[in-house]
């Protein structure tokens, strides 16, 4: 199953994307809510599934609509750092032995097809293409051999970073959260779709085009399903946390000369099965 | 105004405290709900002062309560690290030239009176005595001579951390996360009834009654509007958002030998005119 979030005429709808058209889920069940964490939390994904077989003509979204991010607002946004082998080694940081995590907050993300915002205090705005799983099932001490089961779907993400403020001091927090620097989605995919842990899936980011990260989520360091142990050997998981699994090498900071996004990019993060993150990147006014 | 959020049946109650009474804020007006954030986004602080001096005997709260957060689900935990030149001078640290900025999630809090929660998986949980501040009015790029405008009140905070786990990696994010490792509360104390920026303030901290951290809010290396500003260039403020204001030296961590909290302390954590955060520390089960 494949749901988005869109907004159509002011109001946001829940859809299930089925091949072409998308499906209001609203209009297939009035007790699911427009909201995929409410989904999450109540349980009631298998239950849309059962209920979308039978949606009739009526529930077809039709007209024009933009997305809104899969997930508004989660209660965390876990990021993963130098989890490709590659891209520890083109940064200035050790290969890490334990999960290099870091936050972000929800006033940073961007829809698919929404600009993402180059800050007008910087030039070093940098793209960094990623695989997203959302937690379904919540816990604390999750162990790694259960962890998967926490997952309820899979997305993308493009963790653009502003490199200066990034390295400002010790911690990345300012670089990782400036507002409209996290492009998500646009498809929600359920773990069911794909290969346990969202293994070997091509991911790629394309700047204009151009192929600037390739590589395959088998070359994390850590894949979800250590990342859930963990995160939550710290703190409790919640339904609709979304994990932003970390970006493979070739990010604009470290090329020679540095490349980085500015007004009139389009940016592209694409993981395959998923789907494919476009922005286009417009300068803060 | 003194502001705490409290429970009481199992029911979610917003009260004044004045003087030795709470007054239940939904029985003085109905149209202001049961939670700070509403209260502040919805720019009603005012008018609450002004209701609260006609309240009636009905709206005494009578019977006993627990506390809970004085904002349970912030947007967004702003935690400043080595905020005071003393406590940067006994890390391992540089004296930052810009706030180190780091992130709580919700998960973390725990209220005054409540258990903090030493995790089993590590002797070193550490306290750390801050004041917090809470946005009113939200904004982006707040210019610093106007922060302070944005600032609907303050309280406390002790910003206990799991010091092994906090440096597993470059990024302090374990280590600052478990689950009830943040003390905070119980008092929301409205701008008008402390010193501009919360300035002038002595900050202590006590280990069993011992005190192990002393300091003035003065001695902040940067001020509450500073940080508003800093972090504004950055991204969005909104109502609730909650900022902590870093600690002064005497940590556990570096002490010689260490002082690590423990099952069985209790830890206060004491803001001049703001209230003392007071809880007992708890093995994890």
């Amino acid at each position: 199953m494949r749901i988005v979030h869109i907004k159509q005429n002011g109001k946001a709808v829940l859809a299930a994307r089925c091949g072409d058209e998308l499906i209001d889920i609203n209009k297939v069940s009035s007790d699911l809510g427009t909201n995929l964490v409410d989904i999450l939390a109540g349980g009631k994904l298998a239950s849309l599934a059962d209920k979308l077989a039978s949606a009739g003509a009526d529930a077809v979204v039709s007209g024009s609509y933009t997305y809104l991010s899969p997930v508004e607002q989660p209660g965390k946004i876990i990021c993963v750092g130098l989890n490709y082998a590659d891209h520890a080694k083109e940064s200035p940081y050790d290969r890490p032995d334990y999960p290099v995590l870091f936050l972000r907050v929800a006033t940073s993300l961007v829809p698919h097809g929404e600009p993402l915002i180059a800050p007008k205090c910087s030039e070093q705005f940098d793209y960094e293409g990623e695989m997203v799983a959302i937690i379904g099932k919540g816990g604390r001490h999750i162990a790694r051999d259960k962890a998967l089961e926490h997952v309820a779907g899979y997305s993308v993400f493009n963790e653009g970073s502003v490199r200066d403020y990034q390295f400002k001091s010790p911690q990345w927090t300012s670089g990782k959260n400036f507002d409209g620097s996290g492009g998500f989605g646009p498809d929600f995919v359920t773990a069911d779709e794909l290969p346990p842990g969202g293994k070997g899936l091509k991911i790629v980011t394309r700047l204009n085009g151009e192929t600037v990260q390739e590589a395959n989520t088998d070359d994390m360091l850590f894949p979800v399903d250590e990342i859930i142990a963990v995160a939550s050997e710290v703190m409790t998981l919640e339904a609709g946390d979304v994990l932003v699994l970390g970006t493979p090498a070739g990010v604009g900071a470290f090329r020679k000369p540095p490349l980085w996004m500015k007004d009139g990019d389009v940016c592209e993060v694409e993981v395959e099965k998923i789907c494919c993150l476009s922005n286009p990147v417009k300068a803060e006014a």
